[in-house]
């Protein structure tokens, strides 16, 4: 994978610092500043609280700024009121702080003033070689170094969590604490004014207390970064979980009155994560489930999941549920079959979905000795767990014993053959699924939860991500990018285009059109929707006809110049549509669908963060839903699809190098047995460019 | 609604009886009969236990055989091994019994020779005029008439519960006891042999004590006539919910070794519940998530969606999870907007999605006052309210109370407006969540599950039930469904095809072929693959191609017959796929779906239980994604989908009339601006009709 090169920024004494000051400390309980010096206090680290027009907080002396406390102070926490914040961090580097955490609120997220005002501030921050969280954030803990300097408690444990809403951090930490998860590192992110969600990740990529990074985001800055510092972690091992706001226009509305931060769209997110390896996630829950997958399970081999049940009900509803998620619940081999029909009675289901008809009710250790015959099964990639167990227990004392010991082995077992199992238990909370969740197996309480966990696992175990692509160097910018221009360009930089002259005049017209073999096209130019305006005449067989579409349009448009081009032969062709797109935060962004009618009603569509590779480009072509077509579908040849992957990688190494592109696009791009070719083309420059 | 007749059984011994015995009572704890005997001792009827072989069970006196009781008996529930089954269902009907609950099993799920045995005894049952639950089944409950018959508790609610599986049924009652509600009879299917689903559902549709019906079921024996009684239900006011076993290959093998059912294909039962307006879901967390609407929410107007978040991250989440579910979260109109912004701080949201920015924090009772605009307002159809609610209560004793409150008042203000709203709350079991549910509010813990419960709602509301379709007499039966007599038939019934001749000889060919208009297509007949091993030669011009494309399949193929037609103009035309299918449970069923590419590749299709009108027809072609195509896409003139749906009608009325066809398929049919006309047939017989 290629990873980006980025600069780690120093956030030792953000997390792990030897001194912290509260600025703003406050005797008032209904106050961030109140909070915040109970926990400093309360920790192990020397706090020293810092208000100017108090003697004395919480019975402990304050000093009237941080330069007056006379010992060296790591961490300013500053809650202030927003008038004081810039004096605030003044104070704090002058007196040397290394990490400022802002709680103060109303600064970049107010408007155009307190953002300009935020920007100085972050900017003389990083003068000093400083680093600051927020403001308008909710502060910083790190259990794996004591540190509490937020306003909420998190159950420790291996998980940091960086958040840009501290509502929605508490929802997930709750969930994740249902699983017997935990927090390692919260960093609450406010306005990112100075550390960014990429400085945070990086913070966390050699961070050993962390085991996953989880991210709840409205909006990111340099999707670039992001994308380096997740592909970073990624391949340290850990896990990115993302959660972002503003996947639609309403939200984009919620989260502009909300941290005043831009929002990307899900598609370039995905496109991002996609690349990286990292995961995009739509809601806590999600997260919660898939972060306890990532911690606890063996990756799967591959999409065959044994469903192992004890009930024919959740035997069957597993299996659906698998299928529908686009799994293969598929009968075992003879092997596995003999091996387990061996284990349960005559009753039970054997050759998957299994079912146990009882046995796990008599005798708990069924469920170990089953795991163990399909840890040895080469016909299984995952199993899936699921029905009563754990509900035994309730039957007698013995029983229960014997359910936790079971789940214990059972676990064990799984372990130590690196299978991957997972489970969904209807008594979920049991002390049986509380076993299996120490012994480091993932529990669910809902059957579309698990089945939703494994076929994310089987495609993580299927992704193979690129990294971050290059940008090239940035090449001399076009000025133009109507149709005749952007062909000539594009032309020039590889694009195939059919053979075509730029007319003015029917004498013109007449002689270039000698050039090319009829059928042709006639298309007006200077008017960027020819086609739907019928500025396009299709099918023109003879001179004469050529003559009168002329005229014709001459008459109805009166177009400053005419291309007249070859008429491609579609007989064998697949269309299809080929973009970039130039987002503001992640940059070049490639799109391709299948033409027509698959395009825009059914959205068949993919998008990769660019420049593309051609072999990168190719793989992009094959995870359209229609890729069939373009493989020799029901006796039609196959298309040449290596030439179509060129023609996206140059549009898209094209477009990386020329910023001033907003859009460009190829539509349609008829790709036939032997070539790909560009029938229209459209660049969108960038208004300000 | 067209609703079938259908014969009501008399359940009311089954469900209250005036006395009750335990056949196969036992002191063994381990033992069904025991666990009954306990709780039929509990119940307030007088209960007798009946065994053989013991004088005493319980300390209590048993009888060898209910005819020994001397009491009038009407229930008996029947807990003996399998040997024993038909002995004890003989002895009970001799005893005048009325209901008989089969807990034994070993019998029709075991093999042919038990299934045989048990339809014996269920016509004995039948002709006895008795009804009898099971066998293989856990028995009945029922809270209104205080009737316990079963071996596991059931919070007492409003909910009746219909189940194939007992750990589905205590899973999906685990899951509404945690919503706050309940179960107001609780029947388990087992085998069917005599009442079945259909029936129990009967039974329940003037049950007072009931408010909606919640059924799972590995495998509907009577499709039509389960559709009926949903239908009635539905009629009736009580939302029929299905949880369906065997959607996928898998799941069938799995049924076939826990009850022995049948299966029955998800679209198949989704087409009937389309039919009569009953919700089908895939698993126990659906079922709850919907029923707990269903018994709670006043239907949503429409498809925008308010939402009210206490928090910028939950209400970005939340729009997203509606914009994703499909529901608009549009911004409001001026005055909706101006009224809430009266309610709230400058800094939270006002224009959908809203956010009180803390207010709520301050005084709950903002929450009712919001939701009095929302309720007043044109705006909105529908309110989901997001975030904190229900965790403010933590902070103190005083905010706690005024939580409490404000939930409550919201409640009723939602009640008395008769207004859609529904709750999702990070704090879902909190005080303030309970008060809401008491008071009729729906809450969720997850916002992807608020919002599908939403779409859920609304699509219930857009939705038409045209009720179980009446069935056509039965026709004489056909003979043979090769190319040429399925176009000969179904031309006949009018299904158009464009002119065609069926020819043996060259002669024959050149002489029908001068009543024709070229250009033409030969098919070489007796072959139903004739498309894919070159049996079809199209775009024939002269007659000299014809009768070179005739001595060329007469080379290749040499074909018994050929059939010359008019080649179809499909320059304007859509392509269909129209079929009919004949499911073993549900008969009838129509399945349309926009043509070629479409409908493999991206599985574009639609089905409805048949026969169909035209009007029914044409809203089932309607629902296709590929709709927009049908009604003039990207300028091309529209296609006569009238003609197209009388097609479909005419196909499936046919078909309704002809029970030995077990798939009837027209692909493609072209559909014109002017006519709907197919251009190939097949018709499959079952093999034994």
């Amino acid at each position: 994978m290629r990873t980006l090169a980025t600069q780690t920024r120093d956030v030792s004494a953000l997390f792990d610092p030897r001194s912290i000051a509260v600025v703003g400390a406050s005797d008032d309980p209904g106050k961030y500043g109140n909070w915040l010096a109970v926990r400093a206090l309360a920790g192990r680290r020397p706090a020293y609280l810092v208000n100017a027009r108090r003697p004395e907080v919480l019975g402990r002396k304050t000093f009237a700024s941080i330069a007056e406390v006379g010992e060296p102070v790591d961490l300013a926490v500053v809650a202030v009121p927003a008038s004081a914040y810039e004096a605030a961090v003044d104070d704090a580097l002058a007196a040397g702080v290394s990490a400022i955490v802002g709680i103060t609120a109303s600064l970049g997220e107010s408007g155009p003033e307190g953002r300009r005002l935020q920007e100085t501030i972050a900017a003389r921050v990083r003068e000093a070689g400083a680093v600051m969280l927020g403001p308008n954030c909710l502060g910083v803990l790190d259990h794996t170094s004591g540190l509490d300097a937020t306003v909420n408690d998190f159950v420790p444990g291996t998980i940091a969590l960086l958040s840009q809403s501290g509502n929605l951090a508490i929802d997930l930490a709750q969930q994740l604490a249902a699983y017997g998860l935990g927090i390692s590192r919260f960093a609450s992110l406010g306005n990112q004014a100075d550390l960014d969600t990429a400085d945070l990740i990086e913070a966390c990529v050699d961070h050993e207390g962390t085991a996953a990074i989880a991210v709840y985001s409205e909006g990111i800055n340099d999707g670039r970064k992001f994308a380096a510092a997740a592909a970073r972690a990624e391949a340290a091992g850990k896990p990115v979980v993302l959660l972002a706001a503003g996947r639609g226009q309403a939200s984009a509305r919620g989260a502009a009155s909300h941290t005043g931060s831009m929002v990307t769209s899900h598609t370039v997110i995905q496109a991002a994560c996609d690349a990286v390896g990292a995961e995009f996630v739509s809601s806590p829950r999600e997260a919660a489930n898939l972060l306890q997958a990532l911690v606890r399970t063996t990756a799967p081999t591959g999409p065959r999941v044994a469903v192992f049940a004890d009930g024919g009900g959740h035997a069957s509803l597993a299996s659906d549920a698998l299928e529908e998620a686009g799994l293969l619940v598929e009968p075992f081999e003879s092997d596995t079959h003999m091996r387990i029909s061996a284990l349960l009675p005559d009753s039970g289901g054997t050759a998957n979905p299994i079912d146990t008809a009882g046995a796990g009710e008599r005798d708990p250790s069924v469920f170990v000795r089953v795991t163990e015959a399909l840890a040895d099964s080469s016909d299984v990639d995952a199993t899936l767990l699921t029905g009563y167990l754990g509900g035994y227990g309730e039957y007698s004392v013995d029983l229960a014993a014997s359910e936790v010991l079971a789940a214990k082995d059972l676990a064990a077992t799984v372990t130590q053959n690196q299978s991957c199992l997972i489970a969904q238990l209807m008594f979920d909370t049991s002390p049986a699924a509380q076993a299996l969740r120490e012994g480091g197996v993932a529990v669910y309480r809902h059957v579309e939860e698990a089945a939703w966990v494994l076929r994310r696992l089987v495609e993580r175990g299927k992704r193979r991500p690129t990294g971050v692509p290059e940008l090239p160097d940035r090449a001399t910018p076009i000025q133009d990018g109507d149709y005749w221009n952007a062909r000539v360009t594009l032309a020039r930089t590889g694009v195939p285009f059919v053979p075509a002259a730029r007319v003015e005049t029917a004498d013109e017209l007449v002689t270039k059109a000698r050039a090319l073999s009829y059928p042709l096209v006639l298309k007006a130019l200077g008017d960027e929707h020819k086609s739907d305006r019928g500025g396009v005449v299709l099918g023109i067989d003879t001179e004469d006809e050529l003559l009168g579409a002329w005229h014709d349009l001459q008459d109805r448009l009166a177009p400053p110049a005419v291309s007249v081009e070859e008429m491609a032969d579609l007989s064998d062709a697949v269309e299809l549509i080929i973009g970039v797109r130039r987002d503001p935060a992640f940059g070049t962004v490639v799109l391709v669908g299948a033409g027509g009618v698959l395009t825009e009603l059914l959205h068949d569509t993919q998008c990769a963060m660019g420049p593309l590779t051609p072999s990168d480009a190719l793989r992009l072509l094959q995870q359209l839903r229609a890729a069939p077509l373009l493989d020799g579908y029901r006796g039609k040849p196959s298309v040449n699809l290596a030439a179509a992957a060129t023609l996206v990688a140059e549009l898209s190494q094209f477009a990386a190098a020329h910023p001033e592109i907003a859009e460009i696009e190829c539509n349609p791009v008829a790709v036939t047995p032997h070539e790909a070719i560009a029938l229209d083309a459209r660049i969108i420059l960038t208004p300000l460019a």
